[in-house]
């Protein structure tokens, strides 16, 4: 096997890490410390999360995101209840069950164009609310940024969390691709979750530049009383953490995973927009973060992934997905496009 | 919280990592590969871990101690199987029932004197085959180093494995100081691994100065069939796992695990002599690696403690454990037993 | 609390046991029987059931429908595969997320119209084969009679046997009303079952007037192997099983199973012919066996369900189920007619 | 296979049912009820139970006592939960693991010489709490009439539930013999229960004369907010529930519960009596219900269980067990001690 090097489409978590993440990795790393959590760089990356997510709130640190949305919705769920969330959410297409195997919850998949949910698409499964023979609905989990490049808006979120509190139900947020989002919608990270209602959030940096940084944040304290347990159960405690702690506060100093976001963003924002130039290639989604779906020509499609790999999102009409990451070149764009141009004869 | 730094003999995870791990991680971090594992550096580092243990082994990374222990161990059992370990076992005793949690099993403890499984103590438990009510034993698993700083000889690894064959059962290993043992042992990793009948291997370098590097090791292919997907939903598939690939690597070449072991066991022994020299106190277990247990005057404890961390192992006998890493120093232990001394006004 | 007494249309459930059966169970109740299934009366029931069924199968007896249905999806499932069935059906609307829970398992709920599963259908849920993020499809479970009260042919069940065995998949068949199938097929058991490729069928008496009998059949005993710890473990092993084991005799025997469906499966039928006359009222599905479903206005369904009760199907469209029994007769549904006629200024 | 008819020692569920209850199932055989518990006959025999256990209690059927054990742990546990018990007793040794795979949490076995729990036993499992690498102990479960045939007097119960409850833990009590214990310790069933600190029971009436009925019955109405959508995720819950309560109800009236366990335990008492005459068998335990335990020469085990079936309790001394059932008679005895008396050559 042949090192790749070559930057391509395939996935924000191909690219590496940020410099500033291993050099925080190599500075934590004299001395002993004390192992599984308890210890000086925690407790400082903790700090820091809560200076943007404010003080009332519990954080974990976990090893993935798979890890942390199946550990945030068994805590705050009992076997027999169900969980909503998009047919084309992460929880749902791509944990192969973690979901239903750790927390025993039915998961209740609802179609969407756009990878967003709405109260009105929620509410036909709200029934059977109090009757045993049927699963009983505790979360809404919605994706920010969604799996289809779409991000949800303050209002959309708050409707969504209202409609959940008032149904005695919590809402999650798979915050996979937060700080994109954080940068589409031009917030701080509180105002679209805490403030926005959001009872628990996974929170990742991977894709922004860790090697693996992912957290579960609960926004009440309460909701957390258990989940050192469950994190332990799960198989998610790390034992030397300050690693993974330092990368947290590495990326959350001096803006760096606002301008990783942002680049990463504008790459997509710049692919987009010289591909709306080619008319036999179709954007099926709104580009909102630093996602691009598009319908192209079956041909070409061995060929393109040839030079720059990236996945088919739908074989049936042909859709790829294309990602840009925060090492993402304006020189990769160009090239890539070219190449479209090329395979396409539009050269 | 103020950073410690200075050393202790808690655990050999509260050290940091060597700096060959950091570095190759550096070094791993340049342009874009396939994430989950498909990756050049992965491929590269199986390759190094074949060159330990045969090329007929399936490998798979995981992120802790835990996983690698529960993924074996959901792999090779059905859920009515029972699963035979030591008290003192790190699954039964430190992984806050996780192993029951993901396997459904039955875990049977079953009590030792120095955290070794013996025939006849196991032979106790293998009653009721066949007998639907019962839960089917399916797996005896051994810790080494045991948990309890021992180390199986080859000859006792292979009787184990061979019971284990002769009654249709798998022999796993608990290999999360796998260095220390190969090291005490004076063998190659392979030698009382696979060529003993271990079955299915936890192999930990992170104890042994990784950031975290844990893998599981089939020794028979077949075995591995369905892994991956139990990897994946056991929220232990890594995205950017070149990052753990090559820690893999680093301490693998240029025998800087078996230094790294080495040391660390030189230092129990150095530990062990010294306090071999004091009376009042009592080794209470051979000293076959890195870790020294010994029964110390309850008055002193907290003193000591707060000098050099390191954990009470039986609060009502007074039992202490003591852990070397790849980092402790002959200084370390010099005015760590000093302070004994000291504090057992002995000088 | 009063006692009811009256028949309604709820379901085959809230009727009682065939005399036979109380019969057999008294008849049964001498001396002492072996429990949990080794003994006289179990040998001889399933020598009974092996008459309908051919002598190639195993056969295990359970408490109820979802036990029955639950326990043959563990046994022919891991815990990362997934389950492609009707949205409508038990498993998936009825049973709390049982499935989920025990086999941890991803249910695939497919919207039909008439609660039938087609190859079309499925194949929509037939991607990420061998990728380990996604569930992997290893059993299609269909219900026969449906929840719909239609039933699938020899072809239609055949069909679909043959594209799971195709794709290394199972097909299973939920058969809590085989015996209205039979009837309305006007086949034997083993025809639609065995014949046509089914590998594990729930097989229920409970709703045909067992007190409660249910079973699970094995086509193929080696699927059975491990099947005993499975429902030992799964609760659902009966002590006293003879009492369970003579319901089936009784209702096997003497052709009752065959003259309790006849009746419930012309009982529909005679409902459904009155109801068509009545062109305020919409029937929604074909009556095939014993279930009328239609859309009635919902003004007068509470004073309907005040002398015969029955449920609501979807209240958003008004729709009803009504069921019949082996003890419903024809007074009750000619008082059933006349009332809704009344009710709806008829007569 | 032949009909045994002939009354063994094996187990009080090898025994039919008392006439009393076939009577009432035939009784309650007429026209419709709601099905799953909301009937007439349900409600009845639930204020039957509040007679004898008081009205501030919550009452469940289920199908068997391992589902009311299973259940009641589920409820009142957390998957790190641990539960602490004998070694001997049901839910660790004949369950098949059900206890562990259906609550996720780890068993605590304890050994004893009796079958009963102490406080002082209880304790050296009682440590590393709030620590998250340990599962965390919830539960006591005692059994009562234990699985050796003894039984807790009320002082006992009183001192583990108080123990429990200032370790905020639970105390469950599995009642498969309950009416045995009542009828030894002279009491009602609310003075060992509910007023000596049990927090959940499992009651079951099978043993005593019962088709199958088992109860799962809360002392505390909180503590069983959530437990229907457990029974029935946990394929507890029946259709003909009807069927089950008269069961109870039939065996609470007129006092044959007590002339049930009163007979069996008589005539445990009558079989240690005249096992105490022959010098060569040594009753190993107290004989306080109805089992007998005793070490008998090997040689005429498989002789003797030939005419009287019964089973082996520990191969290795030697042991076996020998149960009484209510329909146990004075001559059964007879032929039994005068068979042991042939083959003993003591005639």
């Amino acid at each position: 096997m042949e090192r790749i090097i070559k930057r391509g489409f395939a996935s924000d978590n191909n690219s590496g890490a940020h410099p500033a993440v291993l050099q925080a990795m190599a500075d934590a790393n004299a001395g002993h410390e004390i192992a599984y959590g308890d210890d000086y760089f925690t407790a400082r990356a903790i700090e820091k999360i809560k200076e943007y997510f404010g003080s009332e709130i519990e954080v974990f640190f976990v090893f993935n995101g798979t890890g942390a949305n199946v550990l945030s919705l068994k805590n705050i769920t009992e076997s027999f209840n169900s969980i909503i969330c998009a047919e084309t959410s992460h929880i749902n297409e791509d944990e192969c069950g973690a979901p239903e195997k750790f927390t025993g919850c039915k998961l209740l998949p609802v179609k969407t164009e756009n990878g967003k949910l709405t109260i009105e698409k929620i509410k036909k499964h709200m029934y059977g609310i109090g009757f045993e023979h049927h699963s009983q609905p505790k979360v809404i989990s919605i994706t920010q940024v969604t799996e289809l490049g779409t991000v949800y808006t303050i209002e959309e979120i708050r409707e969504l969390s209202n409609y959940a509190h008032e149904n005695d139900m919590y809402l999650h947020m798979d915050g996979a691709r937060l700080s994109n989002a954080a940068v589409s919608l031009e917030l701080g990270f509180k105002e679209f979750t805490a403030d926005a209602g959001v009872d628990v959030l996974s929170f990742g940096l991977t894709k922004n530049g860790a090697v693996n940084a992912e957290a579960i944040i609960f926004f009440d304290k309460k909701l957390a009383e258990n989940f050192k347990y469950y994190r332990k159960q799960g198989m998610q405690l790390g034992s030397k953490m300050r690693f993974m702690a330092v990368q947290f506060e590495a990326l959350l100093s001096n803006d760096i995973w606002k301008k990783n976001a942002a680049h990463a963003n504008r790459m997509a924002k710049l692919l987009s927009e010289k591909i709306a130039e080619i008319p036999q290639i179709k954007i099926t989604q709104k580009v909102e973060a630093n996602g691009v779906f598009a319908i192209v020509s079956a041909e070409i499609i061995p060929k393109l992934q040839k030079e720059f790999f990236f996945y088919m999102w739908d074989e049936h009409r042909s859709e790829v997905r294309w990602m840009t990451s925060f090492d993402t070149t304006e020189e990769d764009i160009e090239q890539f496009v070219a190449l479209i141009k090329k395979l396409l004869d539009l050269t």
